[in-house]
């Protein structure tokens, strides 16, 4: 019998529930699932590192077989250390996946044994992204429902004991 | 340690070599992989049920962790009976991909505990499809490289003896 | 001020919560809006077009603002015919997208003073078409929650006394 | 009978007469249509938003039920202080779309009482954007037929008594 | 220098205004076109082969590189044999497109000295086919304007004397 | 007969094997092609305009209708000084298409007699963009396959006496 790894890369700056969403869904099919955040994937990031890491243990605790990383460098690499065969990535719309399919088959040719695996998470996160939450975030929105909660809470701590201001 | 078990459902009139692309690598992610034959997909198949099952097997022999079978009905009562937990999906070009996303979300409503999985064949296999691979051996191409060498002769026979007119 | 009339045309063979949600959210804009029912819009609709009709009253009662027609021969008679201004469209997917603009041009093209108005269902029913709402019913799956009630139970009435597989 | 308000949110900078276009559908479709001007969308844009609105008004004049608004925050803040049932967007291209959706999917999570209804611009606009005009007005072409001939006017004033290079 | 011929080829069934402008465009940039009908493209053509190829001479003869020229089986073939080093398609939506490509990757692997060139026609004729134009003629509607005046004379005589119901 | 010339432009930084497989096929089809480098299109190139034309010369030296230039301001302006008749542009994927599209009727708006001609790359090269060459090379990966071997060489260069780190 095979064991299979999983890395499933991003930003995660933040996690929000779409992601989690993914992460449990990868959780059913790998043996093992490590998520691997990119440490400066953005010049000027929300969350440190460290945040980020916290965060993401304290919300994926539940799953057994799922592990939190960091890197930078290439992702294949990476993979590679890890002797993983699969990378996991999430597709919604379509501009996702044009991407998407440009990035695996770049690590294809780059690592051709490691093999790029789409899931898709829950329908009612389709339209969120990381850079969504915090643009509207910024603007004094709630994001309650689209992060987990904790990441809610991080996120008024970090503009500075701003209390929320709407409820939903 | 878990065992997953994946369908990889389709109509295979003929398989191609982007099916077998994939089914490779399927064998690769997954404990156990089930090709499974709709058997009445289309009104005329060009392959009965059974030709197509003789050379599913032929051609896949050499992947331990495959077999074939056959289903009508719905994918997701097959895929419950067979105790498995994923579907498997190529994805090739974009209008692939609204297709397979909208099957794979009806699959999801009719069976929330059962994952659609895409993966990429080859790109050099991306424009394959049986119905194109019909279409221009009815018209006289040679169908070499774009399916297996068996599909290849049991195409030939089915025209009557007809001989292989160009070679490239 | 003025009085905005808009029509819904399809053929709602059958009429999914889809088609439903679009309505509600149409008579929120509009003051009139009219379901328009292609009466011969495929070669062999499951439903009458008197039983869609019957459906449509039934399940549209609560919108005060929402009336129930047929038409056959081109959508811009019927429109200019009514004195409307708009028609309503629901769009989900891209590839529904690229059709509905097309439709739309050649309408304008016919009918330069009617626009056509463009609205979103809830992100839960985008998956959702009549056809393969019979599709997965004719093999043998549950429709609840993808149809009105009405319509569900009418499905199993049409398949003659036919009772209920699964509940979810 | 109801009075639909609908506001139609955007940069403007400038105005293009793909906007205008725009404006004159949304004027015959809505009872109020608020044009609001995002104050401070990009970080350096080229009209001040006093010129914006000046333009707007200029060319909008025609049109009773259309006014000029200016606002920052949230979309939904804006059109919930308004009062206003929809939104109004246009769509040309599919990656438009992708984001206009997804941007409509998040405002009806923030404010599910209010809906996005979009509208095609002339055929003959869908390749403006107002980047594309800046960028080839910047690199030296005639912008004449693009944008309306007070916005040209203005661009030339912009670029300190230069003089229009080509008429077409 | 060399002397470069092209093939453009469809079923023109019946020739919009669309092929037109598209012929247009390629006899500029080729030595010669030939625009080849493809005999039996669609099982119930409205144009017999014969009135089709008398279309397209007449509205033609002004290009003096363009000819007329009918093939079936594979359209390879027919390149090979005119000794042409191009297949000229139009290109205008997405789902087109991908269908184009998909075509054109298959004829360079059964042929790969030929190459695909893809062209815009005007953007006014960005919704225009065939089969719209017969869908909307047979439900009554004008097609001034989408089609040669010859092509609009020949579809009111093959509806039996019918006379053009509306002008605009 | 006729002498046509077509401009295939782009900012080559640097030059992939893409690229090189495009200005091949196109050297096919016309007369003269003029591969013209965009001076200034990004703010901080990597390769300057001087280093872009020699490794373009060096590579493309076995095409004798092909030669190089650089250009910047509009597009159009270079064409019509050098009394082209075309545009050569690349197609791979949708977003591409879509960013392309704008471009040509922006162009044809600007020059309607210059018509945009599209080809296709070999599939195998459907992933690769400079920027992503780029990317992945800064991050430590091999190239070789992705950029002549001259580019490649020229990479490594710059990165100060670098040594490939890989070999496939």
């Amino acid at each position: 019998m095979k064991r299979i790894k999983a890395i499933y890369p991003g930003s995660f700056d933040p996690l929000t529930n779409g992601h989690l969403d993914l992460i449990e869904r990868g959780s059913k099919i790998f043996d093992e699932l490590v998520v691997a955040i990119l440490s400066n994937a953005e010049k000027d990031p929300l969350f440190t590192e460290a945040e980020r890491v916290a965060m993401l243990r304290a919300t994926t605790r539940k799953y057994r077989n799922v592990t939190i990383a960091t890197f930078d460098g290439l992702l294949v690499d990476f993979v590679r250390k890890h002797k993983a065969k699969a990378v996991l990535r999430g597709i919604r719309a379509i501009s996702d996946y044009e991407f998407e399919l440009q990035m695996a088959l770049m690590n294809r040719k780059l690592a051709p044994e490691v093999e790029t695996v789409f899931m898709m998470p829950a329908v009612s996160y389709s339209y969120l992204s990381s850079r969504l939450v915090k643009q509207v975030f910024r603007l004094g929105a709630s994001v309650k429902g689209l992060v987990p909660e904790l990441v809610e809470q991080r996120l008024y701590e970090k503009v500075n004991g701003r209390s929320p201001r709407r409820k939903r």
